[in-house]
């Protein structure tokens, strides 16, 4: 099927469709500057440093024949117009974290997180080797997009609550932010979720508009200021385990590129890949040291609580499976992640299970 | 201190002090072609891939104007000579594992490979955002060379075996292939250990020459076919958790690039560290049980066996310490390992055993 055609028809082509009524960004000859818009407030811990890291990197090896210029969230459009504003080309590129736009189509998850899901690793052996990479191209190409995972926060933390969670029955009720289908299996546990951006989540959780949030881990939290508010702090969530940062380009123009100039592209977003996910490693560990000194109460779910999110994770991520290419990523992302966990558990899970045992760390 | 000046006293100079004697190569104004030699046989699995993703990469990405050409073990030099070839300016870079020059310098094995050392995503945080990477530059410095790390195996099996290994003692007297600072420590269990590098490693274990050897994971070994020889396969092993394959460049040739030249070489051997790695660990699986379908007896080394590798191993990666710059390397090292492996138990780990039990994976 033609996915261009597809998209004048389809009730996911509005942004797309809308793109003839706005101007595309005017460049010199030969050195171009690029807009990348991002989904980050200017300075949010790790997830702003990537989208940079990206923007000087491309800049830096294409000798500034293509600069990229960093427009944090609401600089230029908020952080959940990125989408809209890069496939209608209004901005050349967005960084940023896709499960925002599932509203657009709910195969985004493949690309951003899906519960219960695949960690960084195991993503990035679909992604390069089992076929995602040629997924993420069918479903972007819907809305004129071009998209490479950029980045990637490790497995995200459970979050900030102002109580303990002993049962799933402590959901009832709970007013808590938490994005993607992630969120949408807190609501059928009874939450009251909401879907905002990192930096409006500080005000709503001193305000108390939210009970409690997930944002990033210990590191990115204690940046944001969490501890300030809040001083119960769950460790391993269901809902994250290795979301993606993408670095998505308008199509027409990644198309326009030269040759050498979309590899600089692919290869600077591979790099900060690996960049970005080990910012994030190499300081959460003294972070929560920190917080734990602050007086933070550290957690763990009990087995029940990851039992219920188990449950409802399953109708959440088989529930939109009547959408072809839905059905289609989730064949291949689930293929993939039984022998990764496999070997994962053989291979590493044994090695630091030993290690950490014979060396006590 | 200089490194320079050291390299006309030091013991480890002899490569690079002999370098005036070996033509540099001669490239064209604008368009430049670089050599890159390689410890690796053509076509083995993974590694070979990984050098000529490299190759490619930084041809694409420079539009060219650096052509790179592989050439494998034997072609120009043999697997274990390309450090001096390189220091020497014979050729301009080499991918390869640089435990096999630890005779050059011990710290070489940080950069490489320690026994019950870091996991590929330990390393990670440790080389791009814990000092790993500067100290990696004063030590190749001393060679006249500059290098990345651009590529990684994961966690390497125990490996193949004429009998099942139940005791420490059943390390006395095998004649074992294993490299590094991994095989110092099988001498001291009492092993007749080797090091020979991949392409010659299954005409050792089929003439006899070898009892057994490690190589990498099954993949890779499955494709190496030393299951036609040997059918006792242990998983999890204590000496290459997650060994580094370097890209390393003659140093005056570097300088000699353009800041945007190198940055495309910088940008793809990040890009290729996390693509190979990816490589690996997406294949394992399924090789695994095609072995196991082939009559390959799959075990693990009990806990006494792990006991005695961590005693040995202690031993051996302590042994250098009255080397200024192998403990400044130690020091780092070792300071990054504990943070990172406290946190990868707290998230990836408790993630992946929720999951794995939630889903049945």
């Amino acid at each position: 099927m033609d996915r261009r055609s597809f998209l004048k028809t389809s009730a996911f082509g509005g942004a797309a469709a809308a793109s003839t009524a706005l101007a595309a960004p005017a460049y010199a000859q030969g050195k171009r500057t690029l807009t990348m818009v991002t989904t980050w407030g200017r300075g949010l811990a790790g997830v702003h440093d990537s989208a940079q890291y990206c923007a000087d990197m491309i800049t830096a090896a294409s000798d500034g024949n293509l600069t990229v210029e960093v427009k944090a969230a609401g600089e230029l459009v908020g952080a959940f117009e990125v989408f809209d504003a890069v496939s209608a080309g209004q901005a050349d590129m967005y960084h940023g974290v896709d499960y925002y736009f599932m509203g657009q189509h709910p195969a985004l998850s493949f690309f951003s997180q899906v519960p219960f899901g695949m960690t960084f690793q195991e993503y990035n052996n679909w992604y390069y080797h089992g076929g995602g990479m040629a997924l993420q191209d069918q479903l972007y190409e819907i809305f004129g997009l071009k998209s490479f995972s950029a980045g990637n926060t490790g497995p995200q933390s459970g979050g900030w609550f102002n109580k303990e969670i002993n049962s799933p029955d402590d959901f009832q009720g709970l007013k808590f932010r938490m994005p993607g289908q992630g969120g949408q299996v807190l609501g059928k546990l009874g939450a009251s979720v909401q879907n905002l951006p990192g930096s409006e989540v500080y005000q709503a959780l001193s305000s108390g508009a939210i009970d409690g949030t997930e944002w990033i881990g210990p590191w990115a939290d204690e940046k944001a200021g969490f501890q300030e508010i809040t001083k119960i702090y769950y460790t391993a969530g269901f809902h994250e385990p290795g979301p993606v940062l993408s670095l998505t380009t308008n199509r027409d123009v990644y198309d326009s590129l030269t040759p050498a100039q979309q590899q600089i592209i692919q290869q600077v977003a591979t790099a900060s890949n690996l960049w970005t996910m080990s910012l994030f490693m190499a300081n959460n560990s003294a972070a929560l040291a920190r917080l734990q000194a602050g007086g933070v109460k550290v957690m763990e779910f009990p087995d029940s609580v990851w039992d219920a999110f188990g449950a409802a994770a399953k109708e959440v991520v088989d529930a939109p499976l009547d959408d072809p290419l839905y059905k289609e990523c989730y064949d291949s992302y689930f293929a993939s992640i039984g022998p990764s966990a496999r070997w994962g558990a053989l291979s590493s899970g044994t090695y630091t299970a030993q290690r950490n045992r014979v060396m006590g760390l």
